[in-house]
């Protein structure tokens, strides 16, 4: 493979990590040291559930904020609708069934009794007449709230979101990107026109698209998926895809046009204003927990984390090296009176988000803390910073001087403030133009016959990226040869980008006469 | 009853008001039409829980946002717990289960399958080997965790929050007010010590009772509950308690101070500086979607919701009454420049909120509907506002005129705009002091035999309010047998104030010296 493409993993043989484990050695014990080293989250002790710790849970707290503001600029309201849902709702719409039917958390009781042996157990007296399923997606109990509030065209387009927790359960679970507890934002919308309910697809495809981004840094290829990749029931699905640094595809947000097929089942309709009865178009788009997974396999180093300034819960964050001596109070001040100047500046139009680290920690040891959690700015403050009116400071995303040396750089303290806004914008910058070259140089467009795709994704190169390659969009039994034959290669369609350039080739997979380009790759 | 205690439900028999039904015909029914007309909530279908709509989940998304904000300003960080909680870890806090035991949802099954008839069913082979509980409060969860995080002194203290759905199974529900399912947040910590502990509940106890009369407008008594209103496991439960229109008690937030109950259960221990193992301290605190409840049954009046323009997710709505002329778009455009002056506009420290409602509705029926919403301005703009340059503008807590006539003002635009934000913090001001005149007026301090007790509660008076009244604070039986003599009059004991006066008296309910006084009210 081509060495530019992960430039950010050469080993650099002069500098010891803080990590104890390299993306380039084992990119999936990297993952969960990243993950573990910075505070994110960790196991729970409950089968496939996550405890998303305050350093984890701060970044997703940051992305819904974010995120929340772009589905409310486009006129989306939020509402709440309920955990529970009952069985026979699943039972209405066929396809949607046979996709999700399979693993779902079930409630058959409402009560506990103790047992003769003294422990507790379901009472039997108290079995649900009807079992309850734990929300896999809510279009089944939101089409039915439509379907009490649609009556005319006048109650139309309805606009809705909610964020919430989701059950799928899951046997092989990764923390962030496969849990069976998740949590995310689901839309759901309903129109008066099929035309009106895909622009909406499209647009808040267009939301995902830039709040990826534009607040996490992340570069992503929006496209629409193949047939075999659509969501239960939907008639067209689109997605953004970002790349990982070990070469995966990591589908980071979803949104599809349902056409009438949810308001045929649940009886959404409408008057429209000749007076006749219609069917609503709908749409449902959403991202999950799962973007923080992307996030860390997008910007993380062999030092840890590296959040991008836009989602950090702490932009910076000084250390004061305090040494239990007298001169200690001195340092103190000097940290509150420079966390107070930071708090008064505006970064992104916000202001800034400065913490100061008192805990009772040696200082050496909260530095690299923070580094492996990925803080954007570290201020060190020492004796010496303050009778020099200085701070000692370390930027997360050039950690190394060209000598493999930490990179701290002491600056005039009021230098220091005087650019700090500007500075957690360049790193913000940085961060995106290293992950967006990264994916330029990740996806090859050259590939036009099996055998050359099977050498680019053989054993032998490990981080291949992604191939775009032309193909007849084939459907039912063509597609699915094509889904089995890439399967077997431990490969899948991602999807096909809007802007790819035109097809002007014969199908990779078919040899006919291509009509557009897709995207093949190894995928989480 | 002193009939200044209520003014606002006195009959006003010159006015036709917008609902159906008065506070004073039929209180239960008044706050279901409440709910219902301003749209705020409904039946979901779904037994026991409920869908909450864009106004409803709104609002409480602004309780959400001002409480979060006082949490993290008091060094609390949020986090994210399971859903699920093992059953086993139900069994090892005795108290604890004994008084969460009995109304939980239980997963048993992580599968559906077809049966022999084509319908759904809990898959036999995929039967969980351990049941899994839907978390009603996370303290055994969250405790687990801590046993993981706290090692030594160093690490105390832990300060968390988070905000959760949670189930207890209810049989008879109440919108905002019981439902199986509800929304809240709770905080969990950990101390070195019991006074650090101590400190911490009466700490979230001051920041709740700050949160509601700041914020929601809403006076509150804060207390400590009795022995017998103890949170299961708890040392100490604390509450603020708030006053319906009706005169009962809605207990709108609890902070516990657990002593190492829990931390001996869950094996919560840390090194002192000494080296010495010892158990840790903990609370827990929490207020959830009943605040809404809280909210509507202090605030709402015989035309619907009144909502502080603090919490208010639109604090002025713009209707512009169109009739399909041509003159339709000057109006239009005079509410869209309007609007953008207001929203340059700040009130209580944040932009102003202000909508421009454009749906394809009457604009008469718009006006009602806001009004019913409780949004605290409204502004109507007709072709002869434009004309001379001026609003019609409504305050919803003073909607009507001594004659009983809508109260609706026509004022210069410019004149409105330089006000609006000074107008908002009036209507802040004068829904809290209305609700406090009428919490002040609620509580009678001068009955001191259980006779008088009696007739106080007597069926004739149907708005009581609360007596408090000196008592001897007695345990065990001698309490239990107060508390059922109250239970009969349909009564309960609901907080002892923290800033009640001395006892000076003899127990209302025993003769022996009084230690404290003590509020008896009816409840929700």
């Amino acid at each position: 493979m081509d060495a530019t493409v992960f430039p950010a993993i050469r080993p650099a043989m002069t500098i010891k990590h803080a990590l104890s484990v390299t993306r380039e050695a084992d990119f999936a014990a990297w993952y969960q040291t990243v993950i573990s080293e910075a505070d994110m989250a960790e196991e729970s002790g409950v089968r496939g559930c996550m405890v998303i710790r305050p350093w984890g849970y701060g970044i997703w707290e940051r992305m819904q904020r974010l995120l929340d503001d772009r589905i409310k600029a486009t006129g989306h309201e939020n509402c709440y609708f309920p955990l529970f849902i009952p069985l026979s709702y699943f039972e209405k719409e066929a396809e949607h069934v046979e996709g999700f039917a399979k693993e779902m958390a079930v409630v058959t009781h409402h009560r506990l009794v103790g047992d003769c042996k003294g422990r507790l157990v379901p009472d039997p007296e108290a079995k649900l007449e009807e079992p309850l399923i734990i929300r896999p997606t809510s279009e089944t109990v939101i089409g039915a709230a439509f379907s009490r509030w649609i009556q005319s065209w006048r109650d139309l387009p309805v606009l809705i979101n909610q964020w919430a927790n989701v059950v799928r359960w899951e046997m092989r679970t990764r923390m962030f990107l496969r849990t069976s507890e998740f949590l995310w934002q689901e839309g759901h919308t309903a129109h008066a026109s099929a035309d009106e309910a895909r622009d909406e697809t499209l647009k808040m495809l267009e939301v995902y698209r830039a709040f990826a981004e534009d607040e996490l840094a992340l570069p992503v290829v929006a496209g629409e998926k193949p047939e075999n990749e659509r969501f239960p029931g939907a008639v067209e699905t689109w997605s953004i895809e970002a790349m990982m640094q070990d070469g995966k595809a990591l589908q980071a947000g979803t949104s599809h046009f349902l056409g009438t097929n949810f308001a045929h089942a649940q009886d959404i309709k409408f008057q429209n204003a000749n007076g006749e009865l219609e069917l609503a178009n709908t749409t449902s788009w959403g991202v999950s927990t799962r973007m923080v997974g992307a996030m860390i396999m997008v910007h993380g180093d062999d030092d840890g984390l590296r959040v991008p300034p836009r989602i950090a819960p702490w932009q910076i964050v000084i250390v004061p090296m305090l040494r239990d001596t007298p001169e200690d109070a001195a340092i103190v001040d000097y940290c509150k009176a420079l966390q107070a100047d930071l708090a008064k500046l505006s970064a992104f139009g916000e202001p800034v988000r400065a913490l100061l680290d008192l805990k009772p920690v040696k200082s050496t040891n909260k530095r690299w803390g923070w580094v492996k959690k990925g803080a954007p700015i570290v201020i060190e403050v020492g004796g010496r910073d303050v009778a020099g009116g200085n701070v000692s400071v370390i930027r997360r995303d050039r950690l190394y001087r060209e000598d493999g040396k930490l990179d701290s750089t002491i600056i005039a303290r009021e230098a220091f403030a005087g650019e700090a806004a500007a500075t957690l914008e360049a790193i913000q910058t940085a961060l995106h133009g290293e992950a967006r070259a990264r994916l330029q140089a990740g996806i090859r467009r050259d590939v036009t016959d099996l055998a050359a795709l099977e050498a680019f994704f053989a054993e032998g190169n490990r981080y291949p990226g992604w191939l775009e390659v032309q193909w007849a969009r084939p459907t039912g039994d063509a597609l699915e040869k094509v889904v089995q034959k890439l399967k077997s290669l431990r490969l899948t369609l991602r999807n096909a980008p809007r802007d790819a350039a035109a097809a002007d080739g014969a199908c990779i997979f078919t040899g006919e006469k291509a009509v557009e380009r897709v995207l093949v790759a190894r995928a989480y």
